[in-house]
C-alpha cells in the first residue's frame, strides 16, 4: 500500500491463478464482482468509477498472485457492513481469494471512529498507567449465577485487572443474563472493597438486535464499565453502535471467526482482527495465541499486534488480549514477545490450579515483577 | 440423527484425526471447547451436564471420522447466538472440524421461531400460487436513486414477481437510503398501476445496531413487503428479531459466507443456509448456483433446497433462492431440476440483454410456460 493513497480505499488480496493472462483476468472479474456485479460490458457510466482499480498485479509464488485494488470510498457511504461486503462479500463465495491488506483514508476513519476507549482508556477504567493488563474468565456454564459470582470475586480479590464473562454465558436458565451480570458485579464490587483494588467486571452480550441494546443499558446502569462481544455474531455493525455511544469499553471475542483464517482463502488475521475489529470499536481484541490450544503461530500473533497498536487515522490504539490456552506460567514470557501494551487473557490455566485467588494473586505478583508496574 | 432424540441438540462433526484414538480425543475435547471450555477434570457437577454428549464415532475415509453429539438444550437458552457459539464459536478456530448435521428439540425451535412468512406467506405476497419466482436486482451501485428507479420500474413492467436491492447498494451519496427506497418502491407501484401486476420491490437493510430498525420502519412506512439482509454481517439475531415483528418478509444474502463453506472446516452449506438461515427467520436464502459464477455444485444446491423446505417444527418452509449467475435461457432447466418452490434471482443474464423490460417479460413467459403457473 503505497503512502499516498490519497481519497481511496486501497485493499491487496492474495488469488490463486496459473498464469499472469489468468491472474488478471481473476483480478479484473473481481473487480467487478465486488462493486458493480454487472458484466464489464454493461457498466454504466456513472458506476464506472465505483469499480475498483487494480493498481498492481505481481506474482508472489507457483500459482500466486497479489493484487492491490483501489476503490472510490464513495462505494462504502457510511455503512460498515458495506465495508465488509466491498472487501469480502461475494469474494468470500469465491476460492482462492484471500485479503491480506487494507488501508483507508481519513474521511473513512473518521466516519466509523472505532475504539472509545482504546489502550489509553483501558489503562484508564482499570487504573494500570504501564504493565501488561491481565483478563481472567468467569465461567463454566452451568453454574447459578451466585457460583459465577463466586468465581468472580476469587479473581477480583486475586487482584485481576478485569473478569470477562465466557462467550458462552448468554441467558440460560441456570443463570438469567440480568441476575447472573448483576450478582458477578456486585461480587466484584465486594471484593475492591475488601482489596482497595479496582477489577472490572465486563459481561457477554449474547443477544442480538434490539436486545443488545436492552442488555447493554442494564449492564451500564448497574455500573460495569464494559462488555464482551462477538462482532461476527452480533453483527460489526452493532459493535460499531455500541463504541459509538462511549459509554463502555468493548473486548472483541473471535467465536465464529475461524473460517476466515484459512491460508489461501479469507481475511488475514491482522486485517481481521487488527484492522477490521478496532475500526469496528472494539478496545480490546481477543485472538487464539500461538502455543495455546489453536493451530496459530506467532507471526501471525504478532501481525495482529502491530495492526492493533499501529496509527490509523485519529482511532486510538486497540489493545491486543492473547488468550485461547496460555498457561499463567508463561505470562511473563509472551510479555517479553509482546511488550506491555497487551491484555492476557488466563483461563483454563488458572482454573487447574483450583484456589482461583491464590492463582490469579500469583499470577498477577509475576506480571508486576516482569512488566515494570 | 436419531428420529427420538428427546429434548436435546443433536450436532453431527466431520473431524480430522488419523486413528480412533486421536479421533476419539479431538471429539472429547470439542465437546469441552464448544460448552464448558474449562480442562475435563476440573468441570464442576453443576455443568457436566453441559458438556457434549458423544452419541457415536464413526470412520468416514482415510483421515475422516464423523462425530455425533447430543447437547442439552439449556446451553442455548433463548439466544440465537449462543445457539451458533455452540455449533462453530471456537471450533472455528480449530482445523478440520465440519459441522455436518443438526437437528433441534422443539422447545428451541418455538422459541427462534424462524420465518414469518416462509413460502406460503411469499407466494402469498407475490399473489402467485403455484409457479416458481422470479426476482431481479436492481444495480448497479454508482447510479442514482432516479436511474435505480428506472431500473426497478423495467423489472417490474416486466412482470418480475420480486425486485430486491443489489447488497451492495447501502447509503451512499449518490443514492442516500431513504431517496433511493421511496423512488424505487413508487417506480415498482407506479409499473404495477400500469400492468395490473404485483412486483414487489425488497431494499436491502446494510446498517446495523439500532439504524437497523430506523431503516426498516423507513421501509415498511412506505409500503416495502420485503427486505434484503445478509445474516452474517447484520447478525443473525437482528434477522430473528425483524423477523419475530412479522412486518416484512426477509431474503437473506449469503455475502461474507464463503470462509465458512471448505470442504474440511466450516459448515456445511445445507447446515448453514438451510437450517441456521431458516431459524433465523429467512424467508428465502439466496445462494450460489451450480453452474453460475461461483465454484458451487448441484448436490449442495440440492441439499440446501431439500433442508429450507422440509419440515422443522411449527417453522414454515423457507424459499431455496437460486442465483449467482443464472442464465435467463436456463431458468426453464433449473426449474425442472429443482421444482416450483423456488425462487430464481436472475441479475447480469437480464443485464446484458439491456432492453430490460423485454428480457423479463421473455422471462417470466418462460417461467409461466414451464411452471405451469
Amino acid at each position: 500500500v503505497p503512502r499516498t493513497m490519497g481519497d481511496r480505499i486501497w485493499a491487496v488480496y492474495e488469488i490463486r491463478a496459473a498464469t499472469r493472462r489468468t491472474g488478471d483476468s481473476r483480478a479484473r472479474k473481481l473487480a467487478v464482482e465486488q462493486t458493480v456485479e454487472v458484466p464489464a460490458a454493461h457498466v454504466p457510466p456513472a458506476s464506472r468509477a465505483m469499480v475498483g482499480v487494480i493498481e498492481s498485479l505481481e506474482k508472489r509464488g507457483a500459482r500466486h498472485w497479489r493484487v492491490t485494488y483501489s476503490y472510490d470510498h464513495a462505494v462504502v457511504g457510511d455503512s460498515l457492513l458495506q465495508l465488509f461486503t466491498l472487501l469480502f462479500g461475494n469474494a468470500s463465495l469465491a476460492r482462492g481469494v484471500r485479503l491480506a491488506g487494507l488501508a483507508m483514508p481519513n474521511v473513512l476513519l473518521d466516519r466509523f471512529r472505532g475504539p472509545a476507549f482504546g489502550i489509553p482508556g483501558l489503562r484508564r477504567l482499570c487504573a494500570v498507567p504501564a504493565r501488561p493488563l491481565i483478563c481472567a474468565a468467569a465461567k463454566p456454564i452451568g453454574l447459578s449465577s451466585a457460583q459465577l459470582a463466586e468465581i468472580c470475586s476469587a479473581f477480583a480479590l486475586g487482584g485481576a485487572d478485569i473478569v470477562k464473562d465466557d462467550h458462552g454465558l448468554a441467558n440460560q436458565v441456570n443463570a438469567p443474563f440480568r441476575e447472573r451480570v448483576a450478582r458477578c458485579q456486585d461480587a466484584v464490587l465486594a471484593a475492591n472493597a475488601t482489596t482497595g483494588g479496582n477489577t472490572l467486571y465486563f459481561p457477554n452480550l449474547a443477544r442480538g438486535g434490539e436486545q443488545a441494546f436492552d442488555d447493554l443499558e442494564f449492564a451500564r446502569g448497574i455500573g460495569c464499565r464494559g462488555v464482551l462481544l462477538s462482532p461476527l455474531l452480533i453483527g460489526p455493525d452493532t459493535v460499531r453502535a455500541i463504541a459509538a455511544r462511549g459509554e463502555v469499553a468493548i473486548l472483541a471475542h473471535p467465536a465464529f471467526t475461524g473460517g476466515l483464517l484459512q491460508a489461501s482463502h479469507g481475511i488475514a488475521p491482522e486485517v481481521l482482527y487488527g484492522t477490521l475489529f478496532r475500526l469496528s470499536g472494539a478496545d480490546g481484541v481477543i485472538y487464539a495465541n500461538a502455543g495455546g490450544r489453536f493451530p496459530f503461530g506467532i507471526d501471525g500473533c504478532l501481525a495482529i499486534n502491530r495492526a492493533l497498536r499501529t496509527a490509523l487515522g485519529k482511532l486510538p490504539p486497540s489493545c491486543p488480549v492473547a488468550g485461547g490456552g496460555i498457561d499463567a506460567k508463561r505470562v511473563p514470557y509472551w510479555i517479553s514477545r509482546y511488550g506491555p501494551d497487551t491484555m492476557f487473557l488466563v483461563g483454563s490455566s488458572l482454573y487447574s490450579q483450583r484456589d482461583l485467588r491464590a492463582a490469579t494473586a500469583r499470577l498477577m505478583d509475576s506480571v508486576k515483577r516482569t512488566g515494570n508496574g
